[in-house]
């Protein structure tokens, strides 16, 4: 399933080492001014080989609109983007051809498919998000003519809080072939009440999902999250005044609905599993065998991350928001 | 949305005080024998008024199967199922028809459609997930006979991990008018590997999904969930062995797709809202007033939550059997 | 698939001897007045035993709402709806069990499932429509509030175009111990330009898909239809005023999308399968027999199928209706 | 909604005269051996500038395969293709930027959209759907594997039967500024029984909606489609025989559901609107203006839709499989 949305729906494709990766976005509204200008600074955000801390893989990233606009504006029919990959050097991965790297869908895939693209990591690597990134910017425009604006925070690298702190652990995960993940904080503001619709269609319950579905994030908590298991009832609930609301411990969202008040999510990001020290793994014939992973990796993909997720929680609150139209 | 599932699709309907709740199921495999005992039982798990420590509303929650089954077994056409309202004491709730309560669903529904049913929380209502646990009784039967089994522990209540404790947290919480949170994990053994759908059909964004949209959790996390964003990649990372895993840090999980690992999710569940402690809040017209939710409640949830978290995981699961058997 | 439509989603159950059909409407909008006495006259159009042309088969259909309405007014939850079958008289069938009933779905029906409800046709009997023409009654009130009405003929009874003429046809046939088929033609009115989406979700295709669902439905045509592969361009191009067309050929869509003028749709109807007449068909061991289809059947479908015929049109109206809100 | 299917779903993009059209084909099974000469034979069918018969617009539409394939073999993951617009002169239809060419879909979409593509006519162009034919030749692949394969005929150009007169037909249109409709009649052989789901999933139903979704389409018959609307029911039912049917005017599918015999659509196509003759139409400000839409059009774009109807077709059948392998 490559498709992500019922009203603004995109559609991604490619891999890490094939010949291109995209999106096309079908539901967006027509008569929005659009041009690669628009996308091409959110994908800059999220490319490799722009730091220490970020994977050395040297790639322009340029983004290509195929269709969809006319005159410089959306026309309501779907809009294709399109990077190509320049910098793929597939040799690298040719000996994990047979093996399994440890942590990854290497694996899985296999068992899956009965074929993998073990280059890069194939559909399975964290290139796929680009194109999240493209159709998440034009979620953005969307949202932000209707001032909703998303904005995120790395709360934690490692268990440190201090930024300063964080880029030292990375550093020095780095040094000793290792890894390390950490917490992000995405919220939007400018959220109108009524946004989801129960009982599956949940705002919280698509974020959730949309969350979790990135590569590396293994927790997802709303509002105080799982503080909130912890809370007497008289303590977790927010008492109303009358214009809104005395505190936000339900993270903006009450029986799966937006509130008005800011939607808060945070993501817990595992440490890469792409690591320099030898690890025990299996190859495709069952032999036990060591494996290090070398090669132009992210020590810590939490930086990384954080305009995937905003992207991901623009693409939700689009579709809800399109959604939502619907019975005003 | 009411409709959940791609291949085993569930539609829901029914509000706590209207006539009836229930559910249709479209996409049982036939074949299956099935009739209401093997519905029932999971339905007297969640049901009210059963102890001390859970809503004393008395519901008999006698299902009716409506469609789909001839001389005992499934045919492949839709299963209907339906339970009938006898017990629902409207006259309680007059005193919300105006008033919002807190970290409830009054406030959204109110703003979202413009009505709401305000007895007994209508479809916002814990009651709904009745029509998910009969549903789920359906999907466990047809995992059960895959290998597939589900079970899931309390883990905490109220930051107390001893049952005796947890119990003695519920009674005070009751005692004080107030509500207590906590922890539920739910385990799958016996999933084969390759379930799952690579990049919006992830296993665990289905879970995630799926379990955020029960309400009051507001933490969903798989494997280590949290706790992987403060590991080095070299301990969270499962070595693998010629016939599996040395470890399950990843909950069973990758790539979004199932490594044949059992598969362990953990949600945090907030205290009850409805409490009988004077809280603030306002009404439709936008004057502050004070609220005291009496009447039939859970003072902790986290017990009943149980059946309805194990029927969520069903549903996904028996959803992404069906999506696999395309591919082999 | 039991589900039908995107926006304004209806989802049907029921087997044509067991317990109960109905269906449940999840995404109508909120506010509008319904209760049951919208919907009872609708099934009492296509009801059977209220003519000496039409099945004797004795059914009250009452039709009872379970779920979706406070106060006599939706809510924007599901409405569910559910009519008991009193009449069935399953015994009649017991000689079908084992036969397949030529021009019936006994036959696909056992190859796909491997089980079959050889009671009165079970999930493939026109009763099914029932659910239909119930969600259909749903959606008509709702368009009405918009303006777009919609209206049916039967243009043709077995060759014949006079209505006096096709009741001989339909008594002919009946005495004959055989059956006859005819073409009707719905109509709506009102429809607003704009509806229907390039380019697998144009209007006519959803029209020709909700039409060649309707069990005997054999051939759908838009607009002229059949005769427009018989005319030149300049026949068939509908001239534009300065307020609208000079001709309606095209019958109301013009590239998958309404122009404002009236929606014109016409179906060929097959003669009931269901035949005294002497047959040659097969049993489920392979032994070809004879089979005689006697019981309460209709010898002409063509009356009773333009309540169902309308209700689809009406679905697919009000979903499209719903859809282009979202970008208004 | 550009996307078309369930289980292998397709996703098109691209108007006529921007930068490329192409498709992203999600489902696709993988270890299936698939490059661009599997594709290219389909897309030089249906290409322009091959006879007197078609329009001279000389494109090459060479197709380039974009992800999904890894050393030749289908993965599992989306198989994005597409190609580039070549010859698209966009000058010749300035004339038309403010005035709406006669049976076009250039009123309604300036209707929804309230912005209009005039070039070439935008994603409303015959040219959309290179990006089936493309999609086609992939699920044409899988079928054949499974024995199913599609063939069609021409049956009739603007009343004629016979080849010679069909082209003379053609010719004297294209003479007078003026175009032919006809007939083309799909087949499709060695299909499974069991393919199609009730109710709302029926075989014939997809059937009529993919068809239906052709721009110029305005009729779909399956089996003796119009015809069953003037016989008895004992002559329209087919007897069956130990092994089969002794004749076939269902067309292959009762109740929805796929018999094992072939499977028959017959699609009455329009003449091509776009005729040099003088036509009264109106513009974007009201007026009514003359209007002659000439340019490079085929008078009779019957063939070219053959291959259309074929990917179509092959596409409906692909999905049907691939839901059908859940069941067994």
């Amino acid at each position: 399933m490559n498709t992500f949305g019922n009203n603004f729906r995109i559609t991604t494709f490619g891999e890490s080492h094939g010949p291109a990766l995209g999106v096309v976005i079908d539901g967006c509204p027509s008569g929005m001014e659009l041009s690669e200008i628009d996308i091409q600074p959110f994908l800059d955000r999220r490319r490799p080989g722009t730091s220490l801390l970020s994977s050395p893989r040297l790639e322009g990233d340029r983004v290509e609109i195929l269709s969809g606009i006319f005159e410089g504006k959306t026309t309501g029919t779907p809009i294709a983007m399109m990077v190509r990959n320049e910098n793929p050097q597939s040799k690298d991965y040719e000996v994990f051809r047979e093996k399994f790297r440890p942590g990854h869908a290497d694996f899985t895939y296999h068992e899956k498919y009965g074929i993998r693209d073990h280059r890069g990591g194939g559909r399975s690597s964290g290139r796929e998000t680009l194109s999240r990134v493209a159709a998440g910017a034009v979620a953005m425009k969307l949202l932000a003519k209707r001032g909703i604006t998303i904005t995120s925070t790395i709360r934690e690298v490692h268990g440190k809080t201090d930024p300063a702190e964080m880029e030292k652990e990375i550093l020095a995960a780095k040094t000793a072939g290792d890894s390390v993940g950490g917490i992000v904080q995405v919220t939007a503001t400018g959220c109108p009440a009524g946004l989801g619709d129960p009982v599956f269609g949940k705002l919280d319950a698509l974020i959730a999902g949309a969350m979790m579905g990135i590569g590396a994030v293994k927790c997802v908590e709303i509002g105080d999250g799982f503080l909130a298991a912890e809370k007497f009832g008289s303590e977790n609930n927010d008492p109303m005044t009358a214009n809104g609301f005395l505190s936000n411990h339900a993270g903006g969202i009450l029986g799966g609905i937006s509130s008005g008040q800011d939607i808060v999510v945070r993501i817990a990001v595992k440490p890469t599993p792409s690591i320099v020290k030898i690890q025990q793994t299996r190859d495709i014939h069952g032999n036990v065998v060591d494996i290090s992973v070398g090669g132009r990796h992210d020590p810590c993909i939490v930086p990384r991350i954080v305009p995937v997720a905003e992207a991901m929680l623009a693409l939700v609150l689009i579709d809800c928001v399109l959604e939502q139209a619907k019975y005003k």
